[in-house]
């Protein structure tokens, strides 16, 4: 091991300068925590002329993040351009090639990319670490790979899109409804280039597809999440679920049944005073489920330049120490292939429906609910809409399959309006 | 690294137990994640045949921890005993002198002991851990040490004894005195031996010990906390707290003003909404505040066999896995020796006394209050019982040293029935 540990980092965004600021600002506590000293080499971003607010005089500088990831005098290669392809797969595997660490915050690269990623490291003997991936600053990745290792993991859950959790409690608190809650988080500049990443769910997807690698021991499986994202969750139905007792949260789940691997990213409701219901803003959480540890909550800011720049120091202070772990928690050609279980395991679920205002129109959904063998737990009829009646109903708990099943019947009923919402309500 | 890591387990208690299940049960799941086999070689305990609900025949047996400690069939020592210092500390010391690793969960000893036992383990290249130590199942010491190694922390603060928070709920929810609920936690079998250390604030006391010595990068200082329990609050405290929105929690805070290190374990107020006030029960909840990260919340079980037995198989993984860090986060000899700096940084206290009730007598304590330099933000006047008034005041913004002035020249004025109760209001 080298006194010094060299950085070159890729992307001069939020993070990539949060990170610059903190080891110009807190270079004693690294090194009396590292015991060694940690600087960085050379930099690189889209555009050298920019007042980024941070002093890069003294770094080198490549245009070409594959030059940065394999100079000489860069032992770790911090990767934060983002991006799924394209330059940053491109120098993260160049920097692995060349024999360097890589501390990484790029969820989709993991996500979609993660098993050949882990190959190449853990075949070069190099570390490829990512806890700014998941979870902004809170140590989500350390606390399932190595604080719980000795768990058999039951089930991972959590709320991992701070705009996404933003727009659901202003929404509630403010009483707005979604496009104009859209909008403002829009004006804000809370949500990616692309919306749909955010309120879509894939970019909380992509997050959740790298914790059910590490929980399960599967290879990251991203195209076996089933994803809903929030566009369709309306004032109406977080008013109804906070009737009832519930908050609607964007929430993943990683569980494993007999069927295999089941992985879900959708609105979801949970009780209003769980962690997960009491969760405001931007705000994420993690619950981690063991068989030996119960429960542990792990809550913390989602985004942001500290934040998301503290977790990468944290996996370069790692690095600075020698810790080497395989990248998942278990060596890469050992992770399984879990067929992907589309919600297996039974639940209840809020159905919210407009259904026609005529005698005999609840008799006929309550029967063709009792027909695929969905029992109601709770059922109200709200205000009319000309002649339109919503519906709320609370079932007991019924598989996905067999509610597809009613939902698909109902809409032959012709009393149904328009395509049911159906949010599953999540135990905790 | 050889193949197979041989712990040798002291004290089979719940927690012991619990360890020697994972590691029978679990085998297969800790080798993949470990890459090594982990196996048991030797026990030890008070007593050899006694039921305890799990195989020990295959292992060997040793009367004598500190023989246990030395066997050349173990790697690691997991010291699960107990008490600072007697068998436990000879023991572990025993172990390290002779290149042992060691895991334990011994926070007295850690309390007491640990800049020795830290200098010591160093000194041999050996790792000593803790993770069971503090907050059971919450791997709050890795967070702290390694997750948010990048930050300077600048407060630590959290409900770490869960009999006292199982108390202080219960006697909320139940609407019960201290005593009953006391006498009703006995019976649970929820108290220590002595039941001073959990409701006395001591066992709490020493896990804000060692955490505080992680953040701040100083000795263990035991002995420089400012400890109160909770055997004062009353019913009606917390009726009153709860009217102004508070909860009252066992609330241990560490951080560093300019005049030194300040350590409180003491009943204080935090707001009734926040993640401490809707702490429940026996459960465990750390927060960290650091100069990036913001504030992360961990929260778990605080004790029991599984959760306790997660974070000590935690270590043993780490162990495995060749992780090698510095005891307290940084090598013992740089850690800094801060003088103990008494509730130097002001705050909000609320205070509740018997006044007199005569005309005049408010009047007289507000005049008090105020000379000392104490503003009064809420006052309310309550039941009265006999010829007292309760009087409930909640002040600004003060700090304990003008608050202590206050009242003592309030019972100089003969209006103040009993020692008035004063806890601090813990902003979050």
């Amino acid at each position: 091991m080298t006194d010094t540990l060299r950085l070159g980092i890729a992307g001069l965004g939020t993070v990539g300068v949060g990170v610059v600021r903190i080891i110009r600002q807190k270079a004693p506590l690294l090194e009396a925590r590292t015991g060694r000293k940690i600087e960085i080499s050379a930099v690189s971003a889209r555009t050298r002329d920019k007042d980024r607010g941070v002093a890069l005089q003294s770094y080198g500088w490549e245009d070409d993040p594959v030059a940065l990831a394999t100079r000489d005098d860069v032992d770790v290669f911090v990767e934060l351009m983002g991006g799924s392809d394209g330059p940053a797969k491109a120098a993260t595997e160049a920097a692995l090639n060349a024999g360097k660490d890589v501390v990484t915050a790029n969820k989709a690269m993991l996500a979609l990319h993660g098993q050949a990623l882990a190959e190449l490291a853990e075949s070069k003997g190099c570390a490829l670490r990512y806890e700014a991936a998941v979870a902004g600053g809170i140590p989500v990745i350390k606390a399932l790979t190595e604080g719980l290792a000795g768990n058999e993991i039951t089930r991972v859950l959590g709320v991992m899109n701070g705009t996404c959790n933003y727009i659901l409690t202003r929404m509630q608190d403010a009483g707005l409804p979604y496009e104009d809650v859209f909008e403002e988080a829009n004006q804000l500049g809370y949500l990616e280039a692309d919306p749909t990443l955010d309120v879509g769910g894939i970019d909380a997807a992509h997050k959740l597809a790298i914790l059910s690698s590490i929980a399960f021991g599967t290879r990251v499986d991203f195209d076996g999440i089933e994803i809903e994202g929030i566009e369709r969750v309306t004032i109406d139905d977080i008013r109804h679920a906070d009737d009832m007792g519930y908050r609607i949260k964007l929430l993943g789940v990683a569980q494993k049944s007999g069927r295999g691997l089941e992985q879900r990213m959708m609105p979801c409701l949970v009780p209003a005073g769980s962690p997960l219901g009491v969760l405001q803003g931007g705000t994420n959480m993690v619950v981690i489920e063991g068989h030996a540890v119960e429960q542990v909550v792990l809550r913390g800011p989602g985004a942001g330049e500290g934040p998301t720049a503290s977790a990468v120091i944290g996996d370069v202070c790692d690095i600075a120490r020698g810790l080497r772990l395989p990248v998942f928690g278990q060596r890469a050609e050992t992770l399984q292939e879990a067929p992907a279980a589309r919600s297996v395991l039974p639940a209840p679920y809020y159905l919210r429906m407009g259904l026609t205002d005529k005698p005999g129109a609840l008799a006929k959904v309550a029967a063709v609910l009792g027909e695929a063998g969905v029992s109601i737990d709770r059922m109200r009829q709200r205000e009319h809409t000309g002649d339109v009646a919503t519906v709320i109903i609370v079932t007991h708990k019924t598989t996905r399959t067999a509610l597809d099943e009613a939902l698909t019947a109902m809409a032959a009923t012709g009393v149904v309006q328009e395509l049911p919402v159906a949010l599953r309500i999540e135990a905790l």
